[in-house]
């Protein structure tokens, strides 16, 4: 499990020719004198979220007998919906996203209709996994994990921060939502190893602190419960194995936010920037409007992961 | 005023290495067995608006003498935006955006933020043309026409046409909002020098027919009234010369949408497509919606002309 910016520029050297570099965008509302915040706009994706970088990577890499055998993961959000289309860009036939039972058909559509064929299994998440790796290992398929250990899964998200620094050089903080951890543990590597003095913020919401938890109990949670309401689904469940032993060292600090202010975050970048964006990516948001010294940084960029929020959801934020 | 395909190439050459290319993203709701629909994302320019390529073309013709003088024009909206921001991005140091006095803050801070400096002048639009006119030519600065007959500025908007059939050759429909109609004389004179069969649907708002009504009257309406409440802002006004002299011979229909769908539309983009886009730009999803026949082909690209809604209209829209 050695992970480190070789693994980095080696994915943004397979990934490129497939997806454009997203922008990077400066706030208009969020700055001041001081500070300049722009935005990272991953939600700019075409299945809206960073989650291609990490499947296309990894499927990148596979032989062409694992091609043939296929791939498959256990997700009913972002990164299933990415393990689609990548298998679909990359021409693999066989490819299968293992969901809940009980996930609604709008979700099964939207992974269905980027090509992967969608199997429901067990009445949750739990049994969901535990069957789907039965099925899996039985098929001899390639599992494509979303953030637990893979160093390719890890170095394709890495990737977010070689085009911040190219298109930005002067950036000098990135902050990062943290669900799993794969997206700022690959974001921070990578980062550090260009620019050492980056500062790498992380944020959580109050819902799931998983990683302030782990870190400061030095306890590897590889589940951890959600304690209120969120309107961040992506930022549930326990923590990566790799992003927990790694994070602690290139981390400089992890956000708490409070879900009211991420309802408020997730309204401003509709109504104000005119960007939508899901719960977990307005967490970033929430952290420099709440907490602007302790973010710190001049130039400031905000990694905006991902851009699916449900319709319901968004129509009751904005309303509220 | 001679104006062909010559014009929109020699501007995409111009521009292309100052602004990337919108993405062509295929709709998920829109679509049917038959049907493909696709937006060309417009709305994605750091400006938010097509109206940048326009202005870039113009500015990158000028001599150096003449960026020396500055550049002016008279506009509160989204062609000001874009003048002040391919000023910046070109180094052109006197850069002067004409608005009405009643412009509220909001619009003049946004002008500003991208570098050029506001003159509030005559209460109302045409009080601010006579008296805009007058300062830029005691001034001898170029003055950027937002639609009426420079070719410079229909050959910038034209490109987005390239873009389009370079991004998916199998396009037969472009469906387009007509304001001035600068954005779809550019477009359908390129299109169909490119792919000769290509069917150019235009799209103009029940409250502002002006295009529709002077094709069909043969008559030049260079002012038009608006005839009802409208959420499209970019679309009142009477239509460019150049345009009124061509468009007749390019575009294959023009399907007048009411202002009802329009909201709808708007509404479907954010809540579903996950796309903040303007009123003028959702008439051509509520064309699609409505008349879906008349529209036709098989693979429909929608121009999505820009984003910069007012958040106030945005919420009732989306209340409503």
């Amino acid at each position: 499990m050695a992970f480190g910016y070789e693994e980095v520029r080696a994915a943004y050297g397979r990934i490129k020719a497939y997806i454009p570099d997203t922008p990077l965008e400066q706030a208009y509302y969020l700055g001041d004198g001081k500070r300049n915040y722009f935005f990272k706009l991953e939600s700019f994706q075409k299945v809206k979220s960073f989650k291609i970088r990490g499947a296309l990577n990894k499927m990148l890499t596979l032989t062409d007998e694992e091609k043939v055998c296929g791939v498959a993961t256990i997700s009913s959000g972002n990164h299933g919906c990415s393990v689609s289309y990548a298998a679909s860009m990359l021409g693999i036939k066989k490819a299968v996203v293992i969901v809940p039972e009980t996930t609604p058909q709008s979700k099964v559509d939207k992974i269905e209709c980027y090509g992967a064929q969608v199997k429901r299994l067990g009445s949750n998440y739990d049994e969901a996994a535990a069957l789907g790796h039965k099925l899996i290992d039985g098929n001899g398929m390639t599992y494509i994990d979303p953030y637990y250990d893979d160093p390719k899964i890890y170095g394709g998200q890495g990737t977010v921060a070689i085009e911040i620094l190219q298109q930005n050089p002067a950036i000098d903080t990135i902050v990062c939502p943290i669900g799993g951890g794969g997206l700022i543990t690959g974001i921070a590597v990578a980062a550090k190893a260009i620019k050492p003095d980056i500062r790498l913020i992380g944020v959580q919401t109050e819902a799931c602190p998983a990683m302030i938890r782990a870190l400061a109990d030095q306890v590897f949670y590889a589940e951890y419960p959600t304690t209120a309401d969120t309107v961040c689904d992506a930022l549930v469940g326990g923590v990566g194995k790799l992003s927990y032993e790694l994070l602690g060292d290139y981390v400089d600090d992890i956000i708490e936010v409070k879900e009211s202010s991420i309802r408020e975050a997730v309204k401003h970048m509709i109504l104000h920037e005119k960007y939508v964006v899901e719960g977990a990516c307005a967490t970033t948001v929430a952290a420099v409007k709440d907490y602007p010294e302790r973010v710190g940084g001049e130039n400031i960029a905000l990694v905006m992961s991902g851009g699916n929020i449900d319709a319901s959801l968004m129509l009751e934020i904005l309303r509220g």
